[in-house]
């Protein structure tokens, strides 16, 4: 059910991910997948084409943000159990797109906690928004096997709280580090946030893609009411380029001011991401079931594959995301990532998600077994 | 060439323009067409949904930027005899999110020039800049058949520069208007606002709506190479809900800087947009040219219509665009398009235009025949 695409079916259909990198190069950098997306959203997609259905979907009042509104909220209930309320999400272009918006709109002022490493466009967002960013490290070499390795550390949160911050933005499942936060976890932070009058700012765009044999994933939204919810379907069913994400708010009055801002400031949506997004959230769940299957089986592969190309690379347990965080410090170069371009696979360089921070990568598994075998041997020859 | 819409395709396409109004209302506000696409637009896009082209696109690298750039280019010399500077587009989300960015990035901090009426969304971006508006009246009552009519107020302009402003937002061809500024206003303009050290940020997303019997179009930028130029393909070519517009700028080194802006700064424009722009500007010219000739006769039926059912009606003539401009201050309504509703039309309010405009409307006539005429007497029964 998952069909991998050929080379030159991937240059034509990722512009980013392989346009970016040489011929000859396996591009295993940005966090998109080398697969087919799922055949309903193609459908609908061809669907919408063919109706010309390519004029303004700015408001919140039309049949696409009705039908991408009841999608989420059905997947919600049968993936996370997850009562999602009625019309709660509002269409915005994308995740860093929501992430601005909350912040101008929605976000208490005053600093806003960053965990440390986390998705480059958090700190540029952040920045973009004219707030200070207040950075709380994750620990990414923490003993893996310990439940506490690169948990949030609350102590370094309430510090910063107490320091005047008002916005915790969270990255749940998190990227880099494929790491999923339990119940117990986030009601702490929830409680914590609370205590200081402060809001989380929660972005869950690879929450459908917790991986088999993990707990049921918790939405934020679902145990802290008052927190903002950012997602989109884009990196779970492969649609990053159609533009639409969602801000979901439980309380209806605050969706309703969200939506009454003038368009200049929100109608970054297509409404072919939105006919997509219906798609990908009401139709698509087997195909879905098939993907988390086949991207264990990669995560394993990868071990394997490490174990005897790289054995002293050490690489987190994913939990979540197709985004293996490989800590390669034991081979001595600071920047493995560059070098591993010159031997033909581009990967993420850590300290894009942690600046400073020498001898990480992250390495996207969501391409063939073939490409997989490319990319480590590559990464090994580059290495050792 | 022109395929008209059935009410429920229009419907299908057009989830705002016809989402947003009540069953049996004829639809004749926002600023898009009740026609169906080009085929070149429709055939390029669903070929890009079968290669499965969802992925990312924000990077100007990518081949479908370098085409996008080129089909611009094309066009603009076939049309315009305007020889566009190679690789000086910079794909965006759509026309507003490029004047905003080109208001945080581009243009000299302080006041914007911003001449009334404007399309509403000029002032909420100017807002959302951060930047204070300076008015510009442009008088859209004067004398029909004097040339300088609603021409730009030059004074008005040097005083606002001399009082402190550093930008001029320009909408070329004027919406809601629809004129055409002539090569000598735009020189005069140009000679102003380099006096002052000041900068033109100009909107030509009506450029190629030109309509049969006027000057040929001329290009802010071919007169001014320091302005900054925002266009898109999605007013002509009835794509906007497919997000991109571009950014042209004549200095390579500034171009350079644009596109060297965090990716969270800039990268709203969709894969299918830039796909959709290339096939607009590159393969639909004699669309483009059934196109303006039926606009052309639309604007003529309009006239008609408004003789026999509407005589005290004053419009302005159309230069360009699919708007037209209507002066019913002889019906002694103060919100036409409010009481238009009532009767099943709806059309923009003068006074979204320019705040506190009474008597005014703006009437889309890019539509079926028989709707025109559906709108012109149900404006009639609301007003007589």
């Amino acid at each position: 059910m998952i069909r991998d695409l050929t080379d030159s079916e991937a240059r034509a259909a990722l512009p980013l991910k392989w346009g970016a990198v040489p011929q000859g190069t396996v591009p295993a950098w940005v966090a998109e997948m080398d697969f087919a997306p799922p055949p309903a959203v193609t459908a609908a997609l061809t669907a919408a084409v063919g109706r010309g259905m390519l004029g303004y979907s700015c408001h919140p009042g039309t049949a696409q943000a009705a039908d991408l509104n009841a999608a989420f909220r059905g997947f919600a209930e049968r993936h996370w159990g997850w009562d999602v309320p009625a019309d709660s999400s509002t269409p915005v272009g994308d995740v860093v797109t929501g992430l601005r918006l909350a912040l101008d709109e929605l976000c208490p002022p005053g600093p806003v906690v960053v965990p440390l490493p986390c998705y480059p466009p958090f700190r540029d967002v952040v920045a973009l928004a004219g707030r200070e960013a207040a950075y709380v490290g994750l620990d990414p070499d923490h003993d893996h096997d310990d439940r506490a390795a690169a948990a949030l550390d609350l102590a370094a949160v309430e510090q910063h709280l107490e320091a005047g911050a008002r916005t915790v933005l969270l990255c749940h499942p998190h990227n880099p580090l494929g790491r999923v936060a339990h119940r117990a976890e986030l009601e702490a932070l929830r409680d914590l946030v609370h205590a200081h009058g402060a809001r989380v700012l929660v972005d869950e765009v690879h929450a459908p893609l917790v991986l088999p044999g993990q707990e049921r994933f918790v939405p934020y939204l679902s145990v802290d009411p008052e927190a903002v919810l950012v997602t989109s379907h884009s990196k779970t069913f492969g649609t990053p380029g159609l533009k639409t994400a969602q801000i979901v708010l439980t309380d209806p009055e605050e969706t309703q001011r969200l939506r009454a801002l003038p368009i200049a400031a929100n109608h970054g949506h297509s409404g072919l991401g939105m006919v997509a997004g219906a798609a990908a959230w009401r139709d698509s769940d087997l195909w879905l079931h098939a993907l988390r299957s086949r991207l264990r089986v990669q995560a394993e592969d990868l071990r394997d594959l490490l174990a005897e190309h790289l054995p002293q690379a050490r690489v987190r347990p994913l939990e979540a995301t197709y985004l293996a965080w490989l800590d390669l410090r034991a081979y001595g170069v600071a920047d493995p990532a560059a070098v591993a371009l010159e031997h033909g696979v581009r990967l993420a360089p850590g300290h894009d998600y942690q600046p400073g921070l020498e001898g990480h990568v992250r390495l996207n598994l969501a391409t063939s077994e073939q490409r997989l075998v490319q990319i480590v041997t590559r990464l090994a020859a580059a290495l050792t």
